[in-house]
């Protein structure tokens, strides 16, 4: 039945995962309740908690690294306003790659100086800035690792002596990097963790301390960290899901292994958006996002047939964003190969049709 | 399989709304994906949202009445912080009616003076305070319709000329009351909603327009008003089954008829309290909810065989909270009559042992 599906988000989770999703709606492992039944303070969801956060500190490698994982609501939206509430203290630095990173910023300018140390506005985003200079007296640096709508992505960490801040909400477990060169990272699930209605937040024990005191219980990282993300209900279905994708991910071998995958199917599509000629590449090609594909069509070809014939072939999610139009393939961890033979495929058709 | 679940919540679901959510994570009405790898701005579910919102809106006799209906995230614990940042100007006035009320009022105290009206804090919060004269030159006045913990519901709304502002966690929907005295009402989902992982924010429109309007994006009502709650990714399964479960409730006759239910449930119960010599109800008895029914052993009964019987009779989420003690039967909306007859048995079994 499946569809191949290039949703940019919320997107494709593994096939077993949406199965045993489904089974624990009508019952947990026999207990003779259902996920959506059980207190958050019973001993089945607490293991559940217990195994999501050990799972996503697992899988970045920081185990015992003095991080802590938190299960929270409201998205990366949520994020931008927390970063800046328990960490600004005179002023913060922030890279601005696109529509994210720009909410982020707005968000942060209520609490304090923001520093614009780099943007990439001046081309409609389509690549990320380089070579910045990064003050030593900021409270932080704040970087969108992975940019969805333009299709840019870090494929190097800025240098910096200040606390590394980052939306990580569409590239999170996708590669290998170093996680610990991090000291606090937000991922909003619905791209390669989960279905939407968590955000799980990895901070560092020692910035942990430093933070504001003075912030609203909601808003407060300290609180959420004591508590165990446990201050207030957690949003139970979103987190055993996010378990769920998170024990898969292992069962496939790590980041290492799905890095590995994403590039075959990051490499196949950018080959073909490259050598045909009915479309052209919208990223700086060194900057392109090893998720989210973005591509136009050629000057003065007309895409009337190319939609017809994606959506013919079962293909779902394919029609870019507003703010740069065409196309963009969202090709997340859960994405089969043979999802991306198959638009590759389509887009040979079309040229030939032209 | 199902056990009688008398959790507070998260809490029982009517059978129906599990099967179809459990469905809809196989796929969606035959769309050949997934409820929760679709986009939030697919037509499938902005048709959900529009439902759910119309909904809620029906089933509280708003519809057209000029008021609108949010789906956000965070749960009461952020409503406790936005309905405060967003309405105090000065001063608001808090009847404290347990924890729940003293968690939105610490909260509230970051944004101007709060004028506790009222408190039942002298007494465990096992009654509702009434007749308090109440100032008209507040902001506004926060109540707690039905207090979880300590069994206790507000039968009467305090009458004011100050908006009228109400945490209806446990028990919106479950009776029929003056919905529009309200000017702005919120309730998490995990009661007689949905599953956790979204909030109801039900607000009247002339309200929205008197905000403060210097809020942080996330915490504004106007912001995800203006928005039809789409501000950012909303929690897509969340609403998606509570909107089930609304369609449900108007299947059953809506709050009337669910109402009815209710009442005959909360008889049966309390009857059974008062009657029984081994028990004894905490709540004052014209204060007492129609959701929450706590109960304490009688004064030298040992409760050791109680805890057996319920817990070999299938009957789950019985315990008391860590404040009161004993026991807690939550008797929300999909809670079968048979589960309280099967409670009530138990309870007789045991008065007859001791």
């Amino acid at each position: 039945m499946k569809k191949h599906n290039f949703s940019a988000g919320p997107s494709i989770l593994p096939a077993s995962v949406m199965e045993r999703a489904s089974e624990a709606i009508k019952e947990l492992d026999g207990i003779g309740l259902s996920l959506i039944e059980i207190s958050h303070r019973s001993k089945e969801f607490i293991a559940i908690m217990d195994k999501a956060q050990a799972l996503a500190l697992e899988l970045t490698g920081l185990t015992d690294k003095g991080y802590q994982a938190l299960f929270l609501q409201g998205g990366a939206s949520t994020q931008f306003l927390m970063a800046a509430i328990n960490l600004m203290k005179t002023k913060a630095g922030y890279i601005n790659t696109g529509a994210w990173s720009d909410k982020a910023i707005k968000e942060a300018k209520r609490y304090g100086e923001v520093v614009e140390i780099a943007s990439s506005k001046d081309q409609n985003f389509n690549y990320i800035p380089k070579g910045a200079e990064i003050p030593s007296n900021l409270d932080y640096l704040h970087i969108t690792t992975n940019n969805t709508i333009f299709g840019t992505q870090f494929h190097h960490l800025p240098e910096t002596n200040v606390p590394l801040i980052a939306d990580m909400s569409s590239d999170i477990f996708s590669r290998e990097i170093d996680y610990s060169a991090f000291d606090l990272f937000y991922a909003g699930a619905q791209k390669n963790m989960g279905p939407a209605g968590t955000t799980l937040v990895i901070v560092k024990d020692s910035l942990l301390e430093q933070m504001n005191k003075d912030v609203p219980s909601m808003l407060s990282y300290a609180i959420h960290a004591d508590k165990g993300s446990m201050f207030n209900t957690p949003p139970v279905f979103a987190i055993y899901t996010s378990m769920l994708t998170l024990e898969w991910l292992k069962g496939q071998g790590g980041i290492k292994a799905i890095e590995k995958h994403n590039t075959t199917k990051a490499q196949l599509i950018y080959d073909e958006i490259d050598r045909n000629t009915a479309f052209e590449g919208f990223a700086a090609k060194e900057d392109r996002s090893f998720m989210n594909a973005t591509f136009n069509l050629a000057e003065g070809v007309d895409g009337t047939l190319f939609d017809k014939l994606w959506n013919q072939t079962d293909i779902s999610g394919l029609k870019g964003h507003r703010s740069v139009g065409g196309y963009r393939a969202s090709i997340y961890n859960a994405l089969p190969l043979a999802s991306v033979h198959q638009l590759v495929e389509v887009m040979q058709q079309f040229e030939k049709s032209i």
